[in-house]
């Protein structure tokens, strides 16, 4: 299959582009670089280096043989977009290319435009691309199990059987997302949900929920293979983070009560389920939810865990949530098409969380630690983190270096 | 009260202000012209003529001796909300500032990306504003009754009860828009509903019908004052058009069967409700949703009822669909918290028909037939009314004036 993997130099694309490129596809990856710009605004890194797109490339072909095509440009350019499709002719694409973080949706106002216009707009090009090019090309979009938010009763697939008033209809599985980035695959849901029923186009919608560990049998190939591995306050994951703060002696720190329960999976599974969505893909006009998650946890359980596996003394300290969210409340979602499909779970066993101890503890002089705590509150409208045009306050108020002189 | 309408140079925009004004209440009215530009770029125009918002503001002033400010901008800049919500200092916003016609928002990538980035960026901006200046401010806000698409339930007022496996919770009503301007507004109604939970903001979403009638107590105290009628098929809706059809001895275009039922109300009873809206306003932290409409009917019903009203000969003819709809269904929506309020409804009554025939008759001379047939067809990614650089081939096409020369 050709393959087209957009966004595929960031933490889940790179690995994506790798496995399938290994199982013989032709892989083509899509990315504007705005992961790594993200780090230079906000004055962080992956703790785990990671080289360029081009020299990754080069070292995948020197150990593979393989060869995976580069294209670099924008999703929001819709004449990137149509000539990337020209040029490639994908039998598929997947489309990791949005931006992912809800902490930096919620920076200021700026930061909140930007994730909707950059995620929306992105996805709207793309499915005018497939709509005047080719309606056969199977889009696997990356959403997120935060579209649902926390009901009160089961979250189901993407739809829901509602009976009312004595009448019975299948609808989409009413919304309730947590900050202006999962608002933004809100968005994106409808208007791919819209395209499927006007154009015929095939989509799979792919819930994600939380994913952990950066390892895959592609990237420990070498070390030029790696992938990203965030653990900072407005990238990074509650797992990863909890890891660092174990290595460097801090506490782990839960938001509020530690009561929030998510959907989680490793990231081996993110390969598998986008592979088993490629492989029997969506109809001829099919709008498809799988909800891609395979055990779910609460924040303190998973605090818990990281504390229970860490050899040393790990503490758990519990910090006002920045968020507005549930800090206790139902859960359950249901998760059975991907496994149906034939998905064989990694699960979070000890030895898994122990490859992520070691990971933070062998790149533990590449920790800052001030970058950690959370700086954007879902209450107010600007955080200290704004960066347009001023200098940047937070990081002299977090006590690290300042990078932008005083005026 | 002081009152900003957005979007008060258009169709409701307009008379809304006039009638707050008359009322008592201090109103701002803001525009970027838009509605206006519109029209040069599709080469229509209001069927009844209209005069720049500068001397409909000047000639209010010499009727009733009451004051509007004007405030000419875009939403979509923040600094000029910022600075017109800290000049004008409002108690409500009410906000009709958004593209409006389904078929524009369908006439290629262009119009459906202009669409959303710009309702959805100018509803984000007005939160931004909101939350930061005065969280006591109150938005009413125009949705529309087409978000909840055609569902095989009855449609309640923004929020459902769902059982489902032993639990019930109360969720946002499922949403089925059908164009990408009907999803804009999915996706403003999912922001605002957030915005409300984490700044505890109070708002209030109009899910409005389609109006009818373009004559007000105050429009018509002089013709200065008019707003304005549009009959063509990108803005104009489908009473106004069957009017103009029959006026000018065309044959009543109904898409279809006319079996596509909808929710409408008088322009009077629009005025009735974003009065009622403020004068009762949501509590800090509600979203409240009001379905405001006050009778359903199909396209064939109101063909058949302006057919009748018509003194002449009026034939009706079923041309294909251009848009991808349920051409038959059922269609039943809650539309009580606006009549709890105290709406008392003006009905779709024979002389209410007689009145806009009489309106149609009076200005046929201004009518361009063939601006009224449908250009734009939802299943196709690009209409001939796309604009962007290429000469207008549509107008050749429809056998109108060309207005770019050929190269």
């Amino acid at each position: 299959m050709n393959i087209l993997v957009l966004g595929g130099d960031g933490y889940l694309g790179w690995p994506t582009a790798l496995y399938l490129s290994r199982r013989g596809h032709h892989v083509g990856v899509v990315d504007n670089f705005a992961r790594r710009g993200y780090d230079l605004e906000m004055g962080v890194n992956s703790l785990v280096p990671i080289v360029t797109l081009q020299q990754r490339v080069r070292r995948w072909h020197d150990i593979s043989d393989l060869t995976i095509d580069v294209f670099v440009g924008d999703l929001t350019d819709p004449v990137f977009v149509g000539d990337t499709l020209a040029s490639f002719q994908p039998d598929a694409v997947v489309h990791f290319a949005e931006q992912r973080s809800a902490p930096y949706s919620m920076i200021d106002r700026k930061h909140a435009v930007y994730t909707q216009v950059n995620n929306v707009v992105g996805t709207l090009n793309l499915l005018y691309a497939v709509a005047e090019q080719d309606r056969d090309i199977h889009l696997v979009k990356l959403g997120t199990m935060g579209e649902y938010g926390t009901p009160n009763i089961d979250i189901e697939e993407g739809f829901i059987e509602i009976t009312h008033r004595g009448r019975t209809d299948v609808l989409p599985y009413p919304k309730q997302p947590g900050s202006f980035y999962h608002l933004s695959k809100v968005h994106d849901s409808h208007n791919i949900m819209f395209a499927c029923r006007i154009w015929g186009i095939r989509a799979t919608d792919l819930n994600q929920g939380i994913v952990y560990g950066h390892e895959t049998e592609e990237t420990v190939l070498h070390p030029e293979l790696a992938t990203r591995f965030d653990y900072d306050g407005v990238f990074g994951t509650v797992l990863n983070r909890f890891c660092v703060q174990a290595v460097t002696g801090h506490p782990l720190t839960v938001y509020g009560s530690g009561g929030q329960t998510r959907g989680m999976l490793n990231i081996l599974d993110t390969l598998a389920c986008v592979e088993l969505a490629l492989e029997n893909p969506a109809e001829r006009g099919e709008f498809r939810v799988f909800n891609q998650y395979t055990e779910s946890f609460s924040v303190a359980e998973m605090a818990d865990l990281v504390a229970a596996e860490y050899v040393g003394n790990a503490v758990i300290d519990h910090s006002p949530d920045p968020r507005v969210e549930k800090e206790d409340h139902y859960y359950r979602a249901a998760h059975t098409k991907l496994l149906d499909l034939g998905l064989v779970p990694h699960l979070l066993t000890s030895s898994v969380i122990q490859s992520i101890l070691a990971a933070s503890d062998r790149f533990k002089t590449n920790v800052d630690v001030a970058a950690i705590l959370p700086t954007v509150q879902w209450r107010s409208t600007a955080s200290d983190l704004a960066t347009a045009g001023t200098p940047s306050r937070h990081l002299a108020d977090l006590g690290r270096q300042s990078v932008v002189p005083s005026p």
